[in-house]
Order: C-alpha cells, then structure tokens, then sequence
C-alpha cells in the first residue's frame, strides 16, 4: 500500500475541497503532485472520479484555478484529479531547457530512452500508480473512472482510455493533439522519449490507437477555430477520420472564434462533465 | 474625450469577449490596465456594465482568470470590468517594498500626501476617469453601473458605492475591509496615503460612510469563517453593527469553512451576479 500523500493545502470550494497533495511516486521515482477536488457528495459514499490531463508548461495547478469545473463537479458528484504534467528537479541534463519537452512536457508516455526513462514514466503514472494511490486515500468508486484533457493532455486522455477499455468509462478532450505522429510537437518528443523507430510511437497515437481499440463509447472534443495550434500541430480531422474508418462515434465540436486558452475550456466545461457524468454513473 | 484603449490581447469566452486593455490615466498620472469581459448581449444593444475591485497584490488578471464569472455575466447580460489595484512603475521611491502598500494596494483613494499623491489616485479613476472611458469605448448603458470586490477591493467598492448613490444601483462584496480605520491594513495604508489626521480617512471607510449614506439599497456580503484575515482585517460585525444603526438592509452571510481565496469567491460568485443583475436590469 502506497504511503499517503502529503497534504499541501486545502480549500474549501463549492461546499467540497480543493487539495493540492506530493507523494514520492514509484513509476517516476521522484515527487510528483496533483490536485484533487473532493464534491460534497464524497462526505457521504464514494463517487466517480474523473482525471483531467494538462497541456504544455502547465503544472497541477492550471486546471484547478481556471477551468472553472468545480462548480460542476459538485453538482453532479464527481472527483476531479489532476497531476502535474511531468517530473521535476529530476537533474536530467537539459529537462528546463525547452517549453514543449522535458519538465511540463512528459507527453503522457513512458520514455524508453536514456537519460529520460529513468524518470519520464507518465504513462504508467496516470493510468496504473495514481489510480492506486487514488483508491486507497480518497472516497472513489474505483471501478468508475473517466479521464479528460486539454492540448497535450488531450492527447494524453485518448491514449490513457484507448489503451485501457476496462479501466474508463469516459473519455473526452479540449484540442487535443489528436496524431502526435504527424506533427512537430509529438515527433520531438516521441523522438527523445521513445527513439527512433516510429513503431514504437504507435501505442502513443490516438489516431493509430483508435483503428483497433473497440472503444464504442461517444467521444466528446471541442476545438476552437481560431486555435493557433489548430493547423500545423492538433489536426482533428485526422481523428474523425480515424473513426469515420472504423464507425466510432465521435462529437467534434468546432467551435467559432475560440482559441486554445482557458477561456475556451471554461466556456464548455460543463458539456464535458455531463458527457462523463452520464457515463460514470451509468 | 479620452484616447481609446490600446489592446493587450482578447479571447473568446462564453459567446463573448474577454479583453485586457491598457491606457495612460490622467487621473494617476500613469499607464494603467485593466480587463473587460463583454457578454454576447453586448453585440446587440448596450449592457450594464459592473465593476469587479481585487484585493491586494492582485492585477486586472485575477479576477478574470480565477472567479469564473464570465458565466454568470453572459447568462445576465452584464459587462465586467476588472481594473488593476493601484498605478505601478511610477518612480516613487518604496513603491515595491511592502506587499500590503504602494504597488498592488492602492486602496482606492486619492493619496494627498506626498510622494503618492502623484500617481495613488484610485478613488478618482474607478469612479470618474475609468466609467468614462468605458463609457465612450464599450457598448454600456452608462447609467446602470454597479460595483463589487474582494477584500481591499470589497473596501473600495463599498467606499465607491456608498460615496456615489446615484452612479452605482448596486453594491455587493467577497470578505471586504469594512472598517480600514480599525485594521493594521488600512491604519497603515491611510497613514501614508491621506495622513496622520484621522477625520481625512472618515471618507474611505465603509462603517463611517454607512451612518450617513442612505443607501437604502441591499447590500450583499459573503466572508468565510477559516478566513485568516478575517479577525484582525475584515472584521464584518463592525460594518453590521453600522447598518443596524441606521436600518441598512444588509445580508451579512458567514460561509462555514470558506477562506479568504478565489476558490471562496468563485462558490458564491452566481449569487453576487444574480444579486447585481437585478438591480442593474431592473
């Protein structure tokens, strides 16, 4: 059994709690931390949960502060967790140097390559340590998980769920890079983090994942048009027509004059909770 | 009539425009930045248009990112404007040195004391400089305008409100200063800014201010009761105890467990909308 983690503060939010929590984590041998916030349901019998993936640069923080989702958390009885988007302070040489690789860029994959698969292990961070952790300190239906995320961390949802149809029930992202393989962003980091061989990066590729993952479920994305990462390096066009291929529902949302920041997230936060809420508690 | 605004940068949010804008203030003597979010009514016809003060260290940023407000003013109809807390990079010696004075704490009077009378003149652009402005600048119905705020500026906006019956219809605030002339924040604040005579500060303090306001109108009050600020600073009762001497309507709510944070403001937020919104639409 996982130690507990640490409390770094709390606040009370919506009649629940906004935790920000450390722990040493196995899978990155190193501290991470993640925000969780608890509804008020959770006082009474164990809920849902529900983990939100960040984007670039951003920390366990962004979500919390920003998305504006607690107040839709609370109303329908869902936890909301959500981690760091890499290690830190792992002295790897060069893991501050870029904005989009290293610290705040672990891309939600487990690095095979050195220097970074000593600690770069997010993969295994999000869909099998935290979830443990997760079950053993907070009241959650373990059984009934969905993941969600934005940009990166969209990304890194459809990845999490696609390759684990048995541990979410809910999936749904905000411009998520949907094919990390066919632009700059995903090919820098699949490049250091997994090597050369592009087979290698398939299990990492919504757009590859999907052609074999029986997902079934609705899949939920909203992508703003006036995204500036919307050209060159998200292309939902290449999911839809993913699941066109193979006859999976999919709601792609475009949505008119949005771009990639929070304002965007905020503005259809709600949709997405009820999107998930109706599925975790099926 | 005053220059216009230059753009900072604008973001799609909830059908609307959340915008931050900067200009040269004549009443500070100073570049001055603040934020607008104008809901999707705005594109039609003229909107009421509410003014949000933050608390001290915050800028025009806070507000807007972290109280999820844009929600409630696109449901409403209501413009927001989010100013910053005082003027910055002056020149006047000290201006950095104290968190709880100068820079980040204006405090929203008009300084008479050297050197901050220069530039520390807030009182005077939230209530004249800055409506105009907005006025000649953005699709509002000038004379519905209503104010509100968090701690000093939960201070401000009674200050402004009380002080001005007949160009604000409404007044509501999140843990405010209700008595500067009683707390170490204020006493240190109009020390420095109006002087050592203390019958100079009777105009900046909302329990002096209540006795002889005629307000008559509902004031709304949230404060939380895990606020550490709230015995030594905030001190509700004094400001309740002046309305009870005159007969002010006040609605005075002591949240269980609620700090002094924008996850506090953000849970009651819809009801301090709600409260504005029939006053401004009325």
């Amino acid at each position: 059994m996982p130690a507990p983690p640490q409390v770094i503060s709390q606040y009370r939010c919506f009649d629940g709690t906004v935790g920000f929590y450390s722990h040493q984590s196995s899978a990155c041998s190193s501290e991470m931390k993640f925000a969780v916030y608890q509804p008020p349901q959770a006082k009474a019998e164990p809920v849902p949960v529900l983990y939100f993936l960040s984007g670039l640069t951003c920390t366990e923080e962004n979500f919390i502060t920003k998305a504006g989702t607690q107040q839709f958390a609370a109303k329908h009885g869902v936890m909301l967790v959500a981690p760091d988007t890499s290690p830190r302070n792992t002295g790897i040489p060069g893991e501050d140097e870029d904005w989009d690789f290293g610290t705040g860029a672990g891309f939600y994959v487990d690095a095979t390559q050195e220097p970074w698969s000593q600690h770069y292990r997010m993969y295994s961070y999000i869909t099998e340590e935290l979830p443990v952790l997760i079950a053993e300190h907070f009241p959650v239906k373990r059984d009934r998980q969905g993941i969600f995320g934005h940009s990166m961390g969209g990304h890194g949802a459809l990845v999490c769920a696609l390759r684990n149809r048995d541990r979410y029930l809910s999936v749904s992202a905000f411009a998520p890079i949907v094919a990390p393989m066919r632009c700059a962003w995903g090919q820098k980091a699949f490049n250091n983090y997994l090597g050369a061989n592009q087979e290698q990066w398939r299990a990492y590729d919504a757009s590859e994942l999907i052609l074999r993952a029986d997902w079934q479920r609705p899949i939920l994305i909203d992508q703003g048009t006036a995204d500036n990462f919307l050209e060159n390096q998200l292309k939902p066009q290449l999911f839809e027509q993913a699941c066109t291929q193979v006859g999976q529902p999919l709601t792609l949302r475009m949505q008119s004059g949005y771009d990639h920041s929070y304002y965007f997230i905020a503005t259809f936060m709600e949709d997405h909770i009820r999107h998930h809420a109706e599925a975790l508690w099926a």
